[in-house]
């Protein structure tokens, strides 16, 4: 029995077989061999797996996925009965007496290479079929096992590195009950994915890519952060005892998906949900979301090869208004760049990304992916309450470039004879410390803010919140920090205008006090926090917290602060 | 003629021949040759030529530099005639018939390795001078020219693809008279270098290095960012002009050298030198700065392979302190990490340097190397008026961990009965937003703030400085950004403390008139800018300034202040 020690990034507790979403080793050695027919037949007998295997999967992902996503499959069965590829390999390996793995892939890389360089979109996705194919054909050669996560048939934990967003796409979620990985803290994407599914997670452990093996039993504890790998029975027991406990609390929480969020002396708040797609919409009515505080278009731009287009796009939107049924919809326009990238785009490399050309910056220069969002939006305003806000604005004048992109738009729709909802309320995201302290002049012009707290913290603190060297430094509960959404909320109240926060701040029991406290118009966080936040809120008066908003903005120290809720919550 | 449009990077104006300062191509293609006694011997010659040309470059070091400096060359002289090494070289060449670059290549890459793998200092050194011995060969055998930056003899501008701290170290002032670059902005090393060291430089031209030949004739504007290749003899002329007329102003602002520093209206504030070494001494002098506002230690750490000692420190701070003869200095601790790299340190790769594992959140860690330069410091402090800072202060638990550690190693001194300045003032930069929008907490603790702008801007902007697709952010006279100064400013006033500014737009001119009127008491910058500050606050009145500064912390946008600056000042 192991135990490893991590950061809780999504509450629960998960008992199940690991699974290992490794890349696979496929590295080997050229080498020379005596006997190349019998080497051509170690290849042939390779291909003949491989394609035994592709057409299960294929046949698979027609049932589970649709004749859609399972056309990827066919492609690659396509390249498996290629003789243009095929017989260049086994030509290789007769002429030059090279092994089979160093004839595939010196012929593939080839091709690849070739098709890569033309200029034409089919071709260059040809390139990528072929190397995913040679992948598989290798693995058969070095009996190397190639992971197929859309293969997962039983209930598993994935064990991980790090899981990127287009991973965790492909996940199965009937079958994924946790998963755990070794980087990644609260914020990062592989947490706030395991939260919007529902999925108990332990990130941050750094080595459970080592220390677990394929099959081993594993529990993640994402209450407290903790991995067993292979834990005794009594463990086991202890732990279904545990889940049980904290199921039975979230049937207590179940009870107030109806009931109106307010502080116990009467103070209304909104609890809404942050989103990724209209598939989180389920769960965020499952959990009495008051609408949407969040919803991050990214999704739609990820784990494909090109742009979506307006009409994918206005589908999507239209769903989740249509979805929410007139209760307001928070859409956060394109944040790509930083942490986020987009294949496709070929943007350079940037030294710190974090700090780079991204979100509205990259929007307002790529001017056409800017346009065909918003004409999507726009189109789909009419289906529901929707609200617009541009992510990282740092100066009035962006947000002023953004808007008059966002108007010509609309003109444009208005005069193609469109239907474009009358009133929608332009946001911005408040995510750099200039926008907080420079707040009172942009409320002049914007009809709300939203806080986004795990970037304004990042930036106001200078700590990249993905590098565990600096980790300590990324404090919600800084009186810095907590000064500047005092500026934000302050400054929307005088201008008649709301704020809400969409960080993970917005979810958290120490935060919730304070930012009641400081007059917090709306909380958005991951649908599965709403009910514990409505009952924690419910618990509190508003006078008591502004008291405690009010003492800890003049602390010193993060340690104070956390010491000074604790203490006002507790009475 | 052509012409090259950059940034003004370090004023002036400089024409002479182009030196590029360029790393050569020394790649080569592996291949079998016929005759290996005709290869042994070009490998030979290409030796001997290699000896040749270190034996002068010694006997000049030796000159030049002294004994201490040329003793590298000697060391690699010895690597040439190591049978060692040569011998291996020659079998391969006969036994395995492969051509001269790749059997020195193969045989000098696996004595490098052996070595850099010993745990011994002195083996790791020679693996460097191997190195450096097998580039000087290998350019001898493919013809290519080694740049020698030590050997320049002669009047030229410098053309490099960007200048590392390094690179300037082993430049000759005396004959390099400007230079330019590819990359970098007014606040890159390289910018910072050149205004340290008064030559005029143009830097982010993007294709310096491809648009200038060597011997090329090269104009550097430094006062309005342009370079000019080959101009005609009229452009020369005119250039020669201008020149003097720079040079007549600047001997107008040098009969300011021993004038106070007022306002018109009789208000003091103090202007003093950014420094980088005791070298610069004599520029802070001469330019008539009343103490040095920032001393840069990094320098100490710098283009070396090992850390410097503490009597190393101690000599070059007693040499600062004595050299400014009781006028203050502020020397700040090692700021190391982001754009600043140790190799000798091996810190991991970081995915956003800006934000990461640098400066006092290394020292903290790496409490070695910081006690070392803290012991260093307090000795040095009876020899002068020393004052010391932290940089990258973020929260208050860091302040006091490091005064902690200050206070420890002052005992231990105390005790071991070594002198240590009664009263030494302790402060901080101010450079990460979260500082300054606590730093009323923070005054309470602190002797002074000395304000960061270089990265405070970038931060509170969330734009890396060197990005050029996001340099229009970098914007000094943001409302925000003012706000922030004006509490630090403030904050220090209250609690009885000062304030200073040690980042480019202490000394900039659009800035001055504001600060001036936010009450900063201390502006610091490159020696060759005060002269010029001060002539431009002679001629301002605080009282004015004042007004100015209401009246633009209250603006809503970069351009709106530079507007109300330039009404201000010519009124």
């Amino acid at each position: 029995m192991t135990f490893l020690s991590g950061i809780a990034a999504s509450n629960g507790i998960a008992i199940a077989k690991a699974y290992r979403l490794v890349e696979p080793d496929l590295s080997f050695e050229q080498t020379k061999i005596d006997d190349a027919a019998e080497e051509v037949e170690r290849f042939r007998q390779a291909m003949n797996k491989s394609k035994a295997e592709l057409e299960v999967i294929r046949d698979r992902a027609k049932i589970d996925l649709g004749e859609d996503k399972a056309a990827i499959f066919e492609a690659h069965l396509l390249v498996l009965s290629d003789p243009e590829l095929n017989t260049p390999i086994e030509d290789k390996i007769t002429s030059e007496h090279v092994n089979a793995e160093s004839a595939l892939k010196e012929t593939a890389d080839m091709f690849v290479m070739m098709f890569e360089q033309m200029d034409n979109e089919y071709m260059k996705e040809r390139a990528a079929d072929i190397r995913d194919v040679t992948k598989r054909v290798l693995s058969h050669l070095l009996g190397v096992q190639v992971v197929n996560p859309s293969m997962i048939a039983e209930e598993v934990i994935i064990v991980a590195e790090d899981l990127t967003p287009s991973d965790t796409a492909q996940l199965n979620r009937q079958f994924v009950k946790g998963f755990t990985t070794n980087i990644g803290g609260r914020t990062s994407h592989s947490a706030i994915m395991a939260r919007s599914l529902e999925i108990p997670a332990v990130v941050g452990t750094k080595t459970a890519t080592e220390a677990i093996n394929n099959g081993d039993l594993v529990i993640v504890d994402g209450l407290k952060g903790e991995v067993h790998i292979n834990p005794t029975s009594e463990l086991v027991e202890q732990y279904r005892n545990i889940h049980e406990e904290y199921e039975a609390q979230k049937a207590e929480w179940a009870k107030l998906v109806n009931e109106p969020t307010v502080s116990a002396d009467n103070h209304h708040v909104e609890l809404v949900a942050n989103i990724g797609t209209p598939n989180d919409l389920k769960g965020v009515t499952a959990n009495g979301g008051e609408g949407v505080g969040l919803y991050r278009t990214e999704f739609l731009y990820m784990g494909r090869d090109q742009l979506p287009t307006e009409e994918e796009q206005f589908e999507a939107y239209k769903a989740v208004l249509e979805g929410m049924a007139g209760k307001p919809v928070v859409v956060r326009t394109l944040d790509i760049g930083g942490d986020k990238e987009l294949p496709y785009l070929e943007l350079p490399k940037e030294m710190n990304p974090f700090l780079g050309f991204r979100a509205i910056r990259l929007c307002l220069e790529e001017q056409g992916i800017f346009r065909t969002q918003l004409r999507a939006l726009l189109r789909a305003s009419s289906y529901g309450n929707l609200k617009i806000m541009f992510p990282m604005i740092a100066t009035l004048d962006e947000f002023r470039a953004a808007k008059a992109i966002l108007e010509e738009e609309k003109q444009k729709l208005l005069t193609e004879g469109q239907k474009v909802a009358d009133k929608i309320e332009l946001g911005i995201m408040v995510e750099i410390p200039s926008t907080a302290v420079l707040a009172d002049q942009f409320a002049k012009e914007v009809d709300f803010f939203s806080i986004g707290t795990n970037d304004l913290i990042q930036y106001t603190m200078a700590a990249d919140r993905m590098n565990q060297r600096v980790s300590y430094l990324y404090q919600p509960y800084s009186p810095s920090i907590l000064r500047l959404v005092k500026m934000v909320i302050d400054a929307s109240h005088a201008e008649g205008k709301w704020t809400g926060m969409c960080g993970e701040m917005a979810g958290d029991e120490t935060a919730i006090p304070i930012l009641l406290g400081l007059g917090l118009d709306e909380f958005s966080m991951s649908a599965t926090s709403i009910l514990k936040a409505r009952s924690l809120i419910r618990n509190l008066k508003k006078s008591d917290m502004e008291k405690l908003a009010q003492e800890v903005l003049n602390m010193q120290t993060t340690s104070q602060v956390i010491e000074a809720v604790n203490l006002a919550t507790t009475k």
